[in-house]
């Protein structure tokens, strides 16, 4: 008997994004249990559990999850990326221990009774702050991710780096930052008419310094306190970070120091020297500031592989730093056909937003490939189409759309589709 | 001049949640930058920092920042509680690490490669599902958050207990929660016309066992892999746990092994002996399952001491086992005058809320409380009102207004009110 249920939507088995696969159709990777009720209790139901403890640490099982570090320069210990393991994860959270960072000279060991937050510059009455100080002021806290500019330049490579993808699409991570609104402290200190720009300095050695535009300072910024409900961690810029939702990561100043505020640009070395973008003419453009729109699966990824033929579940992460994700396509066909993938239920706009589909894989080749589409109307693009509008030291700001081939062992490594 | 953004909404000092402070209010705790330019470098900016690691840890300075346990069983080490230390933290999500645990024999140390979940009783296909069986089925994710039953009902004691807010209801806890519907595998082994119920028993050595009627586990029950984007903690009930959004959280068995779907209740021990509700003729009331309508003024809470007079913030968490949080009122005044929070962003159903509101404290006691509303209309009662309806017996389920009294030395206790 046929099941209409099972009629795929696109080329190569994609299946509907309605159809919530039910009634024996993974039917063949079950077992009966024969004597349910007579199942022999495992050793770990003979004796009294461990007892409980200050803080619930992971699985010894999972120990394998974990990110994976890069240092860039050598000579040096801190200077370097380490990546979120998405390939291990789900959901829209990424836990705080394993979100990537990127250091340019090390993790400082800010003490918090000494640290301030001094805002100086074009303000009427510059002033510092100390945590005693910020918790006198309103907060917020919201879900949003976080991406560095350099997230995913490895598929600039003339071939497709063969490597996990964390290793490929690993600077991007999700939390809840909670902080106060920078609005709030700039009208504190009283910003002069002629204010254009502020500029943020970091705690840390090399002194990370940006500059931003006010009106981003005024709309959604945030002086970051907390994440994920806790205080934030030294990595990730304890006891304060700047926290500008949708922007490119490096932006988001850790170890807040000052903000000065100014009528122009700082011109940084590292909004210059670094995180600009050359162009063909041989001038580069500075300031790129949101995100673009971009999507990844995640399962089946690099490293894995698939077991029989049969059903699959196709999931990955879409996000961009201008809104919601309105909508994802998966192809399980190298692109020649798309389908709308499910969206799990809290899609928050510059958040990450989980995507789901169900595949039919009969057992051949097939190249798996996700495109996500913004509130704004922003479709992620081909890789075909960055490389045609940048020039080979256009680095940052990657977003064009990854594929995995599977292969007919099951087999699943990295492509350019 | 008089600043018309300082007008009280109630009694007490209690200002606009509309009202995002802004300029001069809490001037007063800020210190003036005579050279901002010219500050002296902290030691930490004078040399390279630390390196990058696999995990990323807590500051040493937020060692504090854990939870406390109670065993409640002598000569046991497993059974008892700890709790989230809600004091501590602010947002909506919960770290995993610091997610409350309630434990009747401890915590087992399941092998994923071994553990099965198998459903059985009036079904069509008894079926095992090991790890790899349940990855070919759909997943979802969503945040919610999970509350002991027993959770403050120290409130129920003669005298308000002196002890941090954690000790008294820190047995609540959100985080996002991923895994398969269990509608989708109940529908896979195909459950029988006459199925009314099905009963949940844990890997743990006590065997919790939980009998949950049909309807809600074919409506948005899950079995649980993910907590917070990574797989359960052990002490969350890895590799995976039934996971029941709004019910008490006793029902979200851990080290899910065997479900049976029953035409009745099983009436087992977790279900009779404890988790019922003694009624006042000696009847115990079974199968209370949504947790009621709930809030805590998270900060100021009880060992906390305010400074001098001036602006401060009220800080809470709302939730409802019935759906989402529409408002929490909050009073400075003993609850004879109340005035709207402001919610976060994100208000999610079943989920915590975070709410806040500004007080202009005028160093005079006071105390202070909040007042949650669901979607449903549902009121968090005043603990008078719970007192007046249950026997003295009844301990499970206190979901009333909790209430902080702040000293004119600053100085915040517990007392009923």
């Amino acid at each position: 008997m046929k099941d209409d249920r099972l009629d795929a939507v696109a080329g190569n088995g994609l299946l509907d994004r309605r159809l919530f696969l039910r009634g024996g159709l993974a039917g063949g990777t079950l077992l009966l249990a024969t004597a349910a009720n007579g199942v022999e209790r495992e050793k770990w139901m003979k004796a009294p559990g461990a007892p409980m403890d200050e803080l619930g640490e992971p699985s010894v099982h999972e120990a394998h999850v974990k990110r994976t570090s890069v240092r860039s320069s050598p000579g040096t210990t801190g200077t370097g990326v380490s990546f979120t393991p998405h390939e291990h994860l789900d959901g829209i959270i990424t836990p705080s221990r394993l979100h990537f960072e990127r250091h340019h000279n090390g993790i400082p060991d800010v003490d918090p009774a000494q640290h301030r937050l001094i805002i100086h510059g074009l303000v009427e009455r510059p002033l510092s702050f100390d945590l005693d100080a910020l918790a006198r002021y309103p907060k917020v806290s919201r879900i949003n991710f976080l991406e560095c500019s350099g997230n995913s330049g490895a598929c600039l490579a003339p071939e497709p780096v063969q490597a996990p993808l964390s290793a490929i699409h690993g600077l991007v991570a999700a939390s809840e930052w909670g902080g106060v609104p920078l609005a709030v402290l700039l009208d504190e200190v009283g910003v002069k008419p002629t204010a254009k720009w502020i500029v943020a300095d970091g705690a840390d050695a090399p002194l990370m310094s940006r500059s931003v535009p006010l009106d981003k300072a005024m709309d959604d910024a945030i002086v970051a306190l907390y994440q994920n409900g806790e205080r934030l961690r030294p990595s990730n810029g304890y006891p304060m970070r700047l926290f500008l939702p949708g922007w490119e990561g490096n932006m988001s100043v850790k170890w807040l120091r000052t903000i000065k505020v100014t009528d122009q640009p700082a011109m940084t070395k590292d909004e210059t020297s670094k995180y600009s973008d050359l162009q063909s003419d041989g001038s580069a453009r500075l300031f790129t500031y949101p995100m673009g729109v971009k999507s990844v699966i995640t399962s089946p990824s690099h490293g894995m592989s698939l077991g029989p033929a049969g059903i699959y579940q196709v999931s990955g992460i879409a996000w961009s730093g201008s809104g919601r994700i309105v909508r994802v396509d998966v192809s399980v066909d190298g692109g020649r056909s798309w389908a709308e993938a499910a969206l799990d239920s809290h899609v928050l706009p510059k958040s990450l937003t989980r995507f789901r589909s169900a595949w039919r894989w009969d057992g051949s080749p097939s190249v798996i490939m996700s495109r996500a589409i913004d509130e704004q109307g922003n479709v992620q693009p081909t890789r075909q189409k960055i490389l045609e509008n940048r020039s080979s030291g256009f680095f940052y700001h990657y977003n064009g759309i990854q594929a995995w081939q599977v292969a007919a062992g099951g087999e699943v490594t990295h492509v350019y589709a």
